[in-house]
């Protein structure tokens, strides 16, 4: 698909059907297509571990925050993508905290991680909120590696998409000047 | 193009041919596409100032660094996107800074940059080495704006892509389990 239509197209998704996993041959390619992204002196600092069956089933429960009333639809969710920031190797004459770019870096590989899913018909949720400690103790994280989200993948429930909301292009962009 | 392919071909870009910026037209198309991104919230921290002509011309004095040798190539790049991040409007019940995932948002963005700009045989290169307080003073960039980064953009001189080289996938990625 032209990529200006998927950009169009991709969205967050909260409505899944949960008996329909995505299969490990996709979620592979989508996961080496992830890889391929940039990041800052190519140090990709990130390991993306993919949960299906009955590790995807327990992270719910780490995810859903009653108190706040978010997340509560992901327990249809199939699968999750845990994206964790691992320790970053940049030029040392840069003369800066290895894990400077790290964030920004996760980003840019997140957003192909939706991409290469939407393509393929694939819906996702990136979710910021969740038990950390504990999802480490389920994925076998070491302690020292910050999780720094959670992407909840699967098939969408329902076809179409939602109209965007967006600030006033004269607020996201400007030639030449920032005001 | 199919986006595993555009994921593939998409690189980092550091010969441009300076006769041939990017018109203001299909700079405008490749910025829409950058803010139907995701972010936190839908909060949406990002301005984008596009620079052309003589404002590009000015930039990189501001990002070459002599004495690291490093961004040389910049004298010959006919546009630069400079990222900047605003300030940010979580829910109020996340209980958390505002700007705590601004910066994977601006990744996000910045990575659909790249693909949009991609997908139309446009280059990019991400620089996260700038003198902030000189590009604040020529883009009219408030004091309390943070700007994280700057996408050097223009016509490849050279056709073709490069070999990636990306770590083993097995320290890229990993199903229900970190190690």
């Amino acid at each position: 698909m032209e990529f200006k239509k998927l950009a169009e197209i991709r969205e967050s998704c909260r409505s899944y059907n949960p008996n329909k996993p995505v299969d490990r041959a996709l979620m592979e390619e989508i996961l080496v297509s992830t890889t391929n992204s940039p990041s800052a002196c190519n140090s990709q600092p990130w390991k993306f571990v993919a949960c299906d069956g009955e590790v995807a089933a327990k992270i719910p429960d780490l995810i859903i925050r009653d108190d706040l009333k978010i997340n509560l639809w992901t327990t249809e969710v199939p699968n999750f993508v845990v994206v964790c920031e691992t320790k970053a190797k940049l030029m040392s004459s840069l003369k800066c905290d290895s894990q400077f770019y790290a964030q920004m870096d996760l980003g840019l590989a997140i957003s192909t991680l939706c991409y290469a899913a939407a393509d393929n018909g694939v819906g996702t949720c990136i979710i910021g909120v969740f038990d950390e400690e504990k999802l480490k103790e389920i994925l076998n994280i070491p302690e020292e590696i910050k999780v720094r989200a959670i992407v909840a993948m699967g098939y969408p429930k329902e076809e179409g998409t939602r109209e965007k909301f967006r600030k006033p292009a004269v607020e996201a962009f400007s030639f030449n000047s920032f005001q």
